[in-house]
């Protein structure tokens, strides 16, 4: 029990205008918790930093409650237990919950599940083995349901869940087709990843045409990250009876209000579209099927995942803002500590 | 066989610009047509003028191909079978079929349904047990779905297929909100066909305001026939889960490129909405489940329904533009000829 030390935590400063910055964050030191009754101590090893938490930093209504002002940081990580008092856990445990951007937490077991380290490096529980590649298998096979034969468009392809959709696409017989943010994201992403064919949008001027190029069949399943002008150039693309996840806009969430673009419900109807939101939690009676398929993909070595690793909880929110401007290939984490 | 008669045809006389004239369609003569092997000869009764007929002006791909310029507009109609060599049909049958705007008709008899004339007035066959009938049946109760005491609301409420909607909804133990386009059509929702609530989208400021007012547990489903504001409005205030049936969208159908408005698809993720394009042809194999329902409740005079009728082939361009308008209350047809 580390009792002399500090419990170093990242705070929401302020709501961000627009893009977040780092002076929106505030990183105060408190005292390590005390576990209280059935709950347990932890360490944080692994801390995420996904697109959602830009939502929790503002003051509106939406699926989940904001961080309030002064509040911690919230968000997944792997951590390793302490000292427990619920039956679940026991000491050296290494586990995944939603213990926010803090080297230390208490926690009463709820939402958190055990890791088992011998099936990976115990960070991809943070990525695809965790809500990223849960986000992917479900978003993808239960709202496109890709046939073989058929072609699965992601956008943010090189991210933490677009690049699992596009090789649990291709593991279901689909041809898989990436739009990714850098050369490097286009080649991750065709030559590892096995990708059918991707594109850099940030140096193809005309994103219709490109994707008309690379889905000469059009586009049956869309699975969408990003919104904003790459969708727009996706929906007219679309094959009668395509199906669309809705996963993310995170071409969106720096905007302090809703962006204008062209209006996409005629080819709703023209097309006869089925375009479904979605939140992985939805899902979360079948979390349990999805790790397990996931974890045998990669055993198998059937999918392949990447890690864009930021060292030490100080550089969280640098961490975060990077993999907001998409300098991250592969799923962004910060490397708090050692087992 | 009237054939000293002649046969009177509207052609598309040239592709409209925004919003149709009267002068883009031409009346011409010509025999009246004979059938050959197979085929029946049809006098036409009722014309239908539906808004989908816009698209079909349009030199664009779309789900079914345009009429040709100085071809004979295409419609639903129900005629009088004069003549026939079809093994299905014998004089004087009331049928319904894709005749197109003119007195008479060969038809191979694909896709040309007999009529029971004894069931309802003929000219229902072009609405409420006709195509736009089985369009509000399945798009309400497959895609949107309603469960009983959530609450459904309605766009283009007083047309031929919104009026049903509110109405089947309500059979499903739904509540039944309506938007339309005159203080006519809205008395006519509420107080005749028993929609809980409805106003007048020409009269009221803010949408969104009165929509909240009209929905105080916000809307689980919504049937769109109409899009731009008015559905811009509508997609805040949807449910988490909520299912929107996207029918048509003629707000849009004049514009001669689609117009820009608030992106939309980050409520898709916000509230897991699941939004579907219909047309109704995709439930084809089941039309008989629909028509027989349909009929059952309007038997039951548990669904009602209203013609807006037009005098004279003479005057179907009218007729549609009036339609396009939104003139009608209920379904516009045109009375060609008595059986």
């Amino acid at each position: 029990m580390p009792s002399n030390d500090v419990n170093r935590q990242w705070l929401l400063a302020n709501r961000p205008v627009g893009w977040p910055k780092e002076s929106d964050f505030k990183l105060a030191e408190g005292p390590v918790p005390e576990p209280g009754r059935g709950e347990v101590l932890v360490r944080t090893l692994w801390l995420s930093v996904d697109p959602y938490m830009r939502g929790r930093m503002r003051d509106v209504k939406s699926y989940a409650p904001p961080v309030p002002v002064g509040g911690v940081m919230e968000g997944g990580a792997v951590a390793k237990v302490l000292a427990s008092d619920n039956p679940k856990f026991v000491p050296a445990d290494i586990v995944e919950g939603r213990f926010g951007w803090q080297d230390y937490a208490v926690s009463d077991g709820k939402g958190v599940r055990k890791i088992d380290p011998t099936l990976a490096p115990v960070s991809s529980a943070l990525g695809v083995l965790g809500m990223p590649g849960l986000t992917a298998y479900f978003g993808l096979l239960d709202i496109c349901r890709p046939k073989p034969g058929e072609t699965v468009l992601v956008s943010g392809a090189a991210g933490a869940v677009g690049s699992l959709v596009g090789q649990i696409a291709k593991i279901k017989g689909a041809r898989s087709v990436g739009i990714a943010g850098s050369d490097d994201k286009v080649r991750w992403i065709t030559e590892e990843l096995g990708f059918d064919a991707g594109f850099n949008y940030k140096t193809v001027p005309n994103y219709g045409a490109k994707i008309a190029e690379l889905c000469p069949n059009g586009v049956d399943c869309y699975f969408d990250n990003v919104g904003g002008e790459i969708t727009d150039a996706v929906f007219p693309l679309l094959n009668p009876r395509a199906r669309v996840a809705v996963c993310g806009q995170i071409s969106q969430y720096n905007m302090e209000k809703l962006d204008q673009g062209p209006r996409l419900l005629w080819h709703f109807v023209r097309q006869q579209l089925k375009v479904e939101g979605f939140l992985v939690f939805q899902f979360a009676d079948r979390y349990k099927e999805g790790l397990n398929q996931l974890a045998k993909w990669l055993t198998e070595e059937r999918i392949r995942y990447r890690e864009t690793v930021v060292e030490g909880l100080e550089h969280t929110p640098a961490a975060f803002l990077a993999m907001m401007r998409g300098e991250n290939i592969g799923k962004q984490v910060v490397h708090v500590a050692d087992a």
